[in-house]
């Protein structure tokens, strides 16, 4: 079969690998529908030179049909589309029970020795713990929608919850990535009365204004701040979600953080030479909450809001690809010609 | 009158300084009668050298009488006792009604350019959103529990919310300080099951018990994460309270915490080379919350549990001197030869 592999930066190549098999009794094999590129996958893309460790299999998000399960499987059945979220999880440990999948005593995250998303099948571990299966058949017009599920939708919900969003909340969000936007989606699901989007592209803002954008801050820095404050009667948001992940965009969702407000995080930490800025957080009890998404956690929830109309996160998509397109899809995101980068199988 | 004034590291004095008057008309002028030195009096004092800016008054945690008050001023009576918060606040700004009273447009803290705690009277600004009223007379034997609402136990109970203590929760306190000790009352009295207090000093160590705490790690580092680790079927802390600020404190806190935990703090950040562990944050979904604690906020509540009896932190104070020891409180508290010095006056 083919499958996507990371040879170092900028060279991503579509090549031929062996088929999965099952090796545990736990195992599934799920041949891939859609796939797609996370901006997390870019770190790899742009660090020069050939990648330590030699080439890997890369992509963490996809949805597909289930081939084949092992003996001890029962939740999912050849034939079912199931949603994978971008870590297994075998759904029974203490931190699978509290909801946070992420930190699954037997988890794990797609690619990097293990089989990648952007390829034509997986074999996917703790298939009961980790797949969910979607009452669709395979051509199904919402799977793009579906497919948002295994990452930037979940982790959108997640920065939301953290940041303590309900109904009637003042919100802001920084990043107008797929990540970002997905999170302007979620705050207005959770019922925000207020969300300000700080981004800056005009056809991310406008997907950020259909997805309920109250108001956009182009400016940055000390600006976006100011400006924030401005909108704000000097007070600050009370719920910041910070979707970046680089200092600067720590420390303005820190600044413009209401006292005593909360910031939900979810942008992977990258760079942050300062650190968190713990002296603003510490006179002004501004909480910081999130990390890597349990989206298996969320996955049941807004599985039936996609699957009803409620929400229809699939706009982040604004590139669809072949998978032998992948090394396009890759430099496309790089060069912010895409927002998101979907594969089609 | 007398007062404390710091001249600079290791240089205490007690010195003649002139009588606080009402400058504005919601000031009110306060006699103290009990003052105490916190730990963070101790920064300016491990300076060496002359104070930057020259000497200035000290101490930010008293209660006294109130001697005079401003034409605004109506919560307040001259003779009335009362509780000054270790901040100012005017009790109205949109901070203040949102309990993060440390915010307050109009806020400060005691000393440095105002009155210091560790004097004789104090100028009180904005008395009516500050001083909270004791129904007791200046002799009544409960003013020491009373003074530790000032800031130690307002404080520990800040870490205890901060950090999401409920009825049943497992905690874990590090620093055996008075603010941690405190914190452990403060989780006890909110009911918690399990309270692992880090801590090393035998006399602080048997007053957290007194307190509450049911078990005691002296181990530090990494030796420390792994007994509580194996106190917890390895699955670490969900209530971690860190009172202390450094850096291997911050260290261990989130090294104990549980995916999905949350950390409640209230040391004030002290060194802090590396920055708080942000990846380690990310991975597990451990949460930050807490801060300067805004005690006043807590006042009312915990005021009504001293003086029933419910809870008495007065045991942090475990040497008593005059005004004019303060000095010698400074360095008993320097050398670790006491926990706390309370200064009657």
């Amino acid at each position: 079969m083919k499958a996507t592999l990371i040879h170092g930066g900028s060279d991503i190549r579509v090549e031929e690998v062996p088929d999965p098999v099952l090796s545990e009794p736990t195992d599934a094999v799920v041949r891939v529908l859609l796939s797609c590129i996370c901006g997390s996958d870019l770190w790899g893309y742009r660090r020069p030179g050939p990648r330590d460790g030699g080439p890997a299999r890369i992509g963490h998000e996809f949805l597909g049909v289930v081939e084949e399960v092992g003996a001890e499987v029962t939740t999912v059945r050849p034939g079912d589309v199931v949603i994978a979220p971008f870590t297994w999880s075998d759904g029974t440990c203490p931190h699978c029970l509290a909801g946070v999948h992420t930190s699954c005593v037997h988890g794990g995250i797609w690619g990097n020795g293990t089989d990648g998303g952007q390829g034509e099948a997986v074999r996917v571990p703790w298939a009961d713990g980790t797949l969910v299966p979607a009452p669709v058949t395979p051509d199904d017009e919402r799977l793009p929608a579906l497919l948002t599920l295994s990452d930037v939708m979940g982790t959108g919900h997640h920065a939301a919850l953290a940041a303590g969003v309900r109904p009637g909340s003042h919100v802001a969000v920084i990043g107008d990535g797929a990540v970002g936007l997905c999170g302007v989606l979620a705050a207005h699901r959770l019922g925000a009365e207020r969300i300000v989007l700080l981004g800056r592209h005009d056809d991310r803002i406008a997907i950020g204004r259909r997805f309920g954008a109250t108001d956009v801050v182009p400016e940055r820095g000390d600006d976006a701040v100011t400006r924030v404050k401005e909108l704000t009667d000097g007070l600050g948001i009370p719920h910041v979600m910070e979707c970046v992940g680089m200092q600067s965009s720590w420390d303005t969702a820190v600044a413009i953080a209401r006292p005593g407000g909360t910031v939900g995080y979810v942008g992977v930490p990258n760079g942050l030479e300062s650190g968190l800025p713990i002296r603003a957080m510490f006179s002004d009890n501004i909480a910081v909450r999130g990390g890597v998404a349990p989206v298996r956690a969320y996955l049941p929830e807004l599985l039936a809001d996609v699957l009803d109309g409620t929400i229809d996160p699939s706009p982040v998509f604004d590139l669809e690809l072949s998978l032998d397109d992948a090394p396009e899809g890759y430099a496309a995101m790089d060069e912010r010609r895409a927002i998101k980068a979907m594969l089609r199988l």
